[in-house]
């Protein structure tokens, strides 16, 4: 990409011996780095969505599992691995929803057991090795998804896309923003609708960011606009990111993806759902079985020091929700779009 | 109503020489009142959302049209008409797509010319009293909207509705609220689903609190968890309110409210509007006809003393979306429901 410099936000990097995240609760308005040293923190800034974004869950616990594990004792693999297998179990607790995070703690877990028998000290090298790997694994996969997935995007398109799906998201370029990038850099006059994404305007502070970055056009628009835009043939296509796809394409994304996908249903708008092929969980057979996180509802009662409801008023929160396979067009993953037989292809690509 | 004390707040007051109205920027956090004595602050109250609703803007119109003709020179009724107009179209300025707007200034238009032969201050005193009625017939009128809308709520009826359409925006009561505290007063158990409203929050700020004012079951949501409600079988119903109802049935109401009716009728919800038959337009063929009031972009991007998108970010704030006919269950108006033929019946009932 002709703009690798100003695309390439590092959300996180890890630096000799910390992890230094992109503080992403302080955006637009700040940028503010954060140097992490511990697993407690790094749980907290993934609880508080300091860094946010399924593939970026991913990486950060992976070096929080490091973290987590670097000042073990190193006398019995016995004791080591009942210490292992509590870390991975506190850092999944910090976002239930995003199977990056729980795929991103078996594999380190995996990795660990494949070498039980080698002395603990290496052990632990392996483990930062293998988190480094995640990460650079990450970047390569979010390439391919913009490089495949910009074939589908027609010249003078305008894009309607959901919360943050970029390079703050993830290792680089993002998923269903890396498309957005991909496509422009390929130039294509494109036009991107943001929408804000209420209740924690991850549209508003971090995508519009990304894409005024980036100088690609677009409008920030309420969730609750794209609607009369697509009845009024504005949205040519919707490209969204996700947190997990059940067996049978079933997709958890952030809370309104399933309003607009009945949306674009309705007007006959192209649906997709960027997704590395590591947010698909065959183990899940469909949608109904996939945990949705409820968050608290200061969320929605305040913003930056306004109080905008009513105190001890009641709400309702959830951060997620599903979007059956029958509303989903196609799946961009590394490996290619996916349009037709999700099940069976999943299966094809994830072998 | 039991609690007519609780729920009859007066948001707009006349007092002998001025009128006094709830200011309804400050909720919920403060109960602010204002005295405005010209035509130019009410001009600016209601182009800044301090009056707002579709009846209140009429009501408010009313009284400063009065204050805009109460002293202008009283020798020739041919000069005070050109005043009389210009007047009128200065107000009709505020606010381009409620119709209770241009519904007063015609009445009161008509009122004028009808009596041009009278004295100028005889004309002016008339003025006045019309606006007075205008505001009791709307409280009125609310009241049977409450009375007869409420025949469609079930006991444990699980109600969304979207913006503010109670005591706030109108004479009394309301029009989709009015619903709600009537059949909460007949001792139905209910609960309401009060979609916050982006971007001004009047469900957040306003509904909300005279839902809990009423002490009426209620909870908060983005305006994005509708959709996941609906799929989880959550919502019995959809009520909402309308700024202007074209002659088909074809509905202008707060932007978000299209996708709702996208929503219900992809979940086989009933969905219903609650209209006076004053915010009912004849002349108006359909909804393409009706003009969309765009905002400015600040509405998105601060709220309070916080920025929440980036500095000069281009943003698209539309405040209504226009609803097809055959999305509406039906209407609720003050002389009964209307399921079929819309244009017959609304020309009978107007007549």
């Amino acid at each position: 990409m002709s703009n690798d410099k100003d695309l390439a936000v590092q959300s996180i990097e890890w630096r000799d011996d910390y992890v230094r995240i992109l503080d992403q609760t302080y955006l637009p308005n700040r940028t503010v780095y954060s140097d992490i040293r511990d697993v407690g923190r790094l749980w907290e800034a993934i609880k508080k969505l300091r860094v946010r974004g399924a593939p970026a869950i991913g990486i950060a616990a992976a070096y929080g599992f490091y973290l987590g594990i670097r000042d073990l004792p190193e006398n019995s693999f016995n004791s080591f691995w009942v210490e292992v297998e509590r870390i991975a179990d506190y850092l999944n607790s910090a976002r239930p929803t995003a199977v990056n995070l729980s795929w991103a703690m078996k594999r380190l877990k995996n990795t660990i057991y494949a070498h039980k028998d080698d002395p603990i000290s290496d052990i632990k090298e392996r483990v930062l090795k293998t988190a480094q790997t995640i990460h650079k694994e990450d970047k390569r996969v979010c390439k391919q998804i913009g490089e495949n997935g910009q074939d589908l995007v027609s010249n003078n398109a305008n894009i309607l896309t959901h919360c943050n799906t970029g390079s703050l998201a993830t290792g680089q370029y993002g998923t269903a923003l890396s498309v957005v990038f991909h496509a422009f850099n390929a130039g294509k006059k494109i036009h991107v609708w943001v929408d804000e994404t209420r209740p924690l305007l991850q549209g508003a502070r971090l995508t519009a960011w990304e894409l005024m970055n980036a100088e690609i056009p677009m409008s920030l628009i309420t969730d609750s606009t794209a609607g009369s835009l697509m009845k009024q043939g504005k949205v040519d296509m919707v490209i969204v990111g996700t947190d997990r796809v059940a067996a049978n394409g079933d997709t958890a994304n952030k809370i309104g993806t399933y309003p607009l996908a009945v949306l674009a249903n309705e007007h006959e708008i192209p649906f997709y759902v960027a997704a590395p092929l590591s947010s698909i969980d065959l183990e899940l057979e469909d949608g109904e079985h996939i945990p949705i996180e409820e968050r608290e509802g200061a969320e929605l009662t305040t913003i930056g020091k306004s109080q905008i409801a009513p105190k001890k008023v009641q709400v309702y929160n959830p951060a997620f929700d599903v979007t059956p396979n029958h509303l989903i067009s196609g799946f961009i993953t590394e490996k290619g779009i996916i349009e037709s037989d999700f099940k069976k292809k999943f299966t094809e690509l994830k072998n």
